[in-house]
This record gives structure tokens, C-alpha cells and sequence, in this order.
């Protein structure tokens, strides 16, 4: 299975009449925190690396934190942006956090969004509002064959009244650390 | 609350009918692997540290492995054995594992037993075997005041026919890692 997301800039207000029109369906708030760490004596952004530690909170109540601990490798195929990626849950987002920081690794950025999302079919519809950065829109869906579901995708955009060509490739990590 | 534990070398086949007579309660058994690592460029040896993930199942039905990681921060106050500790659960120990080996943390000594539980009043007895140590027995219980805890916790060592003379303080990966 592979998972194909398209992802681009985007007022929600604009968006929400068009997924209400296309008879998508809300699936859910949430809203995340995510703190990405530096190593103690390797340097992630050279190796490609990164370990995470995400907060996620139901915004219908607030309560019952789940909490992620999540390693991302380096790509091991440039042309299928494939990645070995470890994640798993913990029981508390913060305890996590101190025994990182205990053994060394430093908080060095942080990725605060709420996502709302929506279901349209196959898709995964997502208004995202990330701190620092704005509003963004992503479509996803995962996949045995990668061309149809990018097609796929990119028929939602465009119902959606958004353009395919504006897709951003970067992770909002990247985008804040860019300083774009 | 302290934590008050006395810990001897003792065969369990003679303990046991004590533990009848004496009418302490079966509280189950669980069989716990710990993981130690060593840290990438610290020496934990050397600064008291200690980073473990262990991974418990229940004896009866064998399923449903629970796993938690947990930081052991060097002691504080050498009066009291007081020590930083963090601990949380994590869903997966094997994914917990291959996130800290993935960033440099290498599996240094590994702990195997099995513990059965036994309840008598405030304390808890517990009949260890230990992969490469032996059969221990380990009473314990938490109070607000050390001295009284002891002394009762002496007494149900005496009650069980144990010398509480033969305490051993040594953690049972101290004693793998002496060769004893």
C-alpha cells in the first residue's frame, strides 16, 4: 500500500462550501503537537533523519491526550520517496519527552495545526491551520497503485476549486524551518 | 510514599508451603524481558544512568504483551537511594526498541524472568527466577514511613523461614553484569 497526499495553500472559508456542495462528510477534529528533536551528536538534518514526539487532543472534548513516538530514516529510494518509518504509541506524551531529553536530545522545533477533517469516498480531505504558516488543504488516500490514486487526488483538488500545480511537496516542518 | 524491598537468594519450593501456611494470597504471574541500552557516545556505567525497555506478559493467557520504557537517572541523595525515574508505556516494545537502536542506542544487557505474585497484607512477595541468577524472593510494599515498612517487611521475610541477614541490594542486572 502506498500513501499518496497532495497538499496545497488554501483558505478554508473558500473550501468549506465546495466540500459541503461535493457531499463530503466531517470525520473529526483534531489538533496536534509535534515536537521533532536533535540527536546529541548526530546531525538529523544531514542524515536525513528525524524522531518525533506527537500530542494529538479530540477537539470535541479536549481530553484523553494520545501521544506518539515516531523515527523517520533516511529516503532509501530517491525516486519512490520511501522511507523507513518506526511509530509507535505511548502512554504519556510528556514522560516520553523527558526520557528523550534525559539521554540527550534537544526539542528543536515544533509543528502546532488543528486538522479538519473530511471523507469524500476513497479520500482523506484535511483543512489544515498550522501555527506560523496558515491554511493549507490536503487530500489523501492510500493505495496498491500509486498513478490512479495521484489522479484520483487530483480530481478532488480541482471539484474542490483548488489547483494541482500549486501542490507544496515540503512538510510544514520543513516549510517552518525554510522560514517560508 | 517510599518504596521498601528486600530481596534474597531463596529455593521456592521451600518458600512456597510457608507462603500457604502463613496464608499469603496468589496474585499472578507475569514473565518480564528488559532490554538495557547502551547510550551512543555516554557512558551510562559511569554516569549512573540507565534507559530499559521492558516488555511483561501474563503467565495465564500469554497474550497481550504490555511494554514500557523507562529512564533511570543517576541517584540524587545517596542516603535515601532516591533516583530520577520515567516511565510510560508504550504500544509497541519492539517498535520502541528499533526507535532507540535507530538513533544509536545499542541493546548492552538483557534481563529475563519470571515473577509470581503473592499479597500478604500490606506487602507483596514475589518468587523470582531469574534467566542465568537463580531463584530469588522479594518483599516489598510502599508506606509514608521507611523504618516501620522495614521492620515489618523483615518479618515476613523471618515468617517465611528467610534470613533477612542475606539481603542482597544489588539490582539483578548489577549481578549479571558482575558474573555472579
Amino acid at each position: 500500500m502506498y500513501e499518496v497526499e497532495l497538499k496545497v495553500r488554501a483558505e478554508h472559508d473558500r473550501v468549506r462550501p465546495r466540500l459541503e456542495s461535493i457531499g463530503a462528510e466531517p470525520a473529526g477534529t483534531v489538533s496536534q503537537v509535534d515536537t521533532y528533536y536533535d540527536h546529541p551528536v548526530r546531525e538529523f538534518g544531514e542524515t536525513d533523519e528525524a524522531l518525533r514526539v506527537r500530542r494529538e487532543t479530540d477537539d470535541e472534548d479536549g481530553e484523553g491526550e494520545r501521544a506518539k513516538v515516531t523515527y523517520k530514516g533516511p529516503l532509501v529510494d530517491d525516486g519512490s520517496k520511501t522511507r523507513e518509518e518506526l511509530e509507535t504509541g505511548v502512554g504519556d506524551g510528556d514522560t516520553m519527552a523527558g526520557v528523550l531529553e534525559s539521554v540527550g536530545f534537544e526539542p528543536a522545533a515544533t509543528v502546532e495545526k488543528r486538522r479538519e477533517r473530511f471523507r469524500h469516498g476513497e479520500y482523506t480531505v484535511t483543512l489544515d491551520t498550522v501555527e506560523g504558516l496558515g491554511e493549507f488543504v490536503e487530500v489523501e488516500t492510500e493505495a496498491e497503485a500509486i498513478d490512479p490514486a495521484r489522479e484520483g487526488a487530483i480530481e478532488v483538488l480541482e471539484r474542490l476549486g483548488l489547483d494541482p500545480a500549486d501542490g507544496i511537496r515540503t512538510s510544514y516542518l520543513g516549510l517552518l524551518l525554510d522560514g517560508t
